[in-house]
């Protein structure tokens, strides 16, 4: 018998502080409790393959290279990509572990450092748009951008440091998660989106890291068809998509086609750096043969995985 | 047919510049030259499983911490040791991939997020004796021995963060490294000895990361028994191992049997904070059923692997 295969790619509220605060402390108890929901997947029976965001962790290591400059080399964005995989998947193994041993679940949690291909003529490098890090003063912000890094003004807030976010191509790593999946290990992979690497030999046998971040959901999308995934769940802190969010007519989606949130997407109603990327990512899975992806809060994901009552559902 | 299978503990030349510099690029430079060497182990035909030091790596970080504690709070070793993994995997994956392609192999290289068990009640934990990232001048050390770290005058060069450098008890994802070497792949895994690990559950039920850092050769020597490897090679910046050190009767150990290599240890022949170290990963695991240990220099690893003429050979 072959097992249903699940992607569920987790937001940043599954292991952030409710104030956002990515301290070890916080990181751990929200992924205690996200490992709940996440094991009660697992016991129904699926294999789970799970990635996740890094936006505030890629922000604190940003934070302690600009500290740092003057005794350490600042590390590139590749590299804080990689370092926050590692301390959310240690996190996330330790805790899905021992829910998974409080069900009495054989599944063990594996946490794989992921790599994603990206493409160096991207349009995204040339109009950097997403940012991170922290917001400074002008005259700091103008030291960095003398050093080569793209800033912007944001108003009052400050300056804020914006990057490359190109388009997903692969999963390097896809097999090795594949491998594992198969022999039965609860997968935490391509976290933030993946490390983002290009090929400058066009086979693999030039990977180098490149300075971007990735779009954690559009690479959970890509991840979910690799693995060949039968339903890709995004977990973030709403139960449903909503339409004419914060009008009169707001309401909320249940089950849509891809033709239909299409049309809801281009009629813009879903943020750009929010909602949109994960409608986005879901319409990427079913258009390009994935069977269903559902947009739900994490309390639900375990029903999400089982039927079509919970959350905005997606199908061809 | 069943393939051989050999651990490889790498150390801390394989991965930094010829000055100990850890940068992004010097991590690159010296990982593509151990990646060729890695290859033609692999074309060799047997299953390799990766293990690498994180010394300098870790150093660095704790610098970051250090600089920017005013502005993010400072994460404890088990991050910075789950930090180094992925940076140093990753790279890794990147070379040797290359590397294999370059020779035709089919096999591919995974990076995985890997922790060790460590006892809480370790004696390591009652005398840290471990020195971890920089000196500092004694005023700015006393700040951080107000925070509850050990640090130690050093004479001249000034004051050292000691840390406990508990015994490994096993690796606790040797599971998942078994199961993505017998899908083919290469396996970069436990680096810095692995991310420290108590179990307050003792049933794996209660995992949590321990402020330490654990040698790389003994948890490589536990790791080669746990995946079933035929070969520990430990290898180090020198082909072999060796005995009156400094001396007029200076010599190197060929092959030698567990007895003998025990007996030269009891005599001290061997630098607590370098050799010592290797010799005991090396004596354990043969001790413990390996059948075979090699404590060589990269340039040898393939040779050691193949036969009994390369490096220090050690067996029961």
């Amino acid at each position: 018998m072959t097992s249903r295969r699940v992607v569920i790619a987790l937001g940043g509220n599954a292991m952030t502080g409710p104030d956002g605060s990515a301290t070890p402390g916080a990181q751990r108890d929200a992924l205690r409790e996200a490992s709940a929901h996440i094991a009660d997947v697992v016991a129904s029976g699926v294999e789970v393959v799970l990635t996740h965001g890094n936006g505030p962790q890629v922000g604190n290591l940003l934070v302690k290279n600009e500290l740092a400059a003057h005794v350490v080399p600042p590390v590139p964005l590749d590299w804080c990509v990689a370092q926050t995989q590692a301390t959310i998947a240690f996190t996330l193994t330790d805790e899905l572990d021992s829910a998974l041993i409080a069900r009495g679940l054989p599944q063990r949690t594996a946490g794989l450092v992921t790599r994603t291909l990206i493409d160096v003529e991207d349009p995204g490098f040339r109009e950097p748009s997403k940012p991170v890090g922290r917001f400074l003063p002008r005259d700091e912000a103008e030291r960095f951008v003398s050093l080569g890094q793209v800033w912007e003004d944001r108003g009052e807030k400050g300056w804020r440091r914006v990057v490359a976010s190109p388009e997903p191509r692969s999963v390097v790593d896809s097999p090795a998660i594949h491998a594992l999946a198969a022999a039965g290990f609860v997968v935490v992979c391509a976290g933030g989106g993946g490390i983002p690497v290009a090929d400058d030999g066009h086979d693999g046998s030039a990977l180098r890291g490149v300075e971007a971040v990735i779009d954690k959901d559009l690479t959970a999308a890509i991840l979910a068809r690799e693995v060949d995934a039968d339903t890709l769940v995004i977990a973030t802190d709403v139960a449903h998509v909503m339409v004419d969010f914060g009008t009169p007519s707001a309401r909320p989606l249940g089950r849509v086609t891809a033709a239909e949130l299409r049309e809801h997407a281009a009629a813009g109603q879903f943020a750009r750096g929010s909602m949109g990327p994960k409608v986005e990512a879901a319409l990427r899975f079913v258009e390009s043969g994935g069977q269903r992806a559902v947009i739900t809060s994490l309390e639900h994901i375990a029903d999400a995985v089982q039927g079509d009552d919970a959350g905005t559902v997606l199908t061809a």
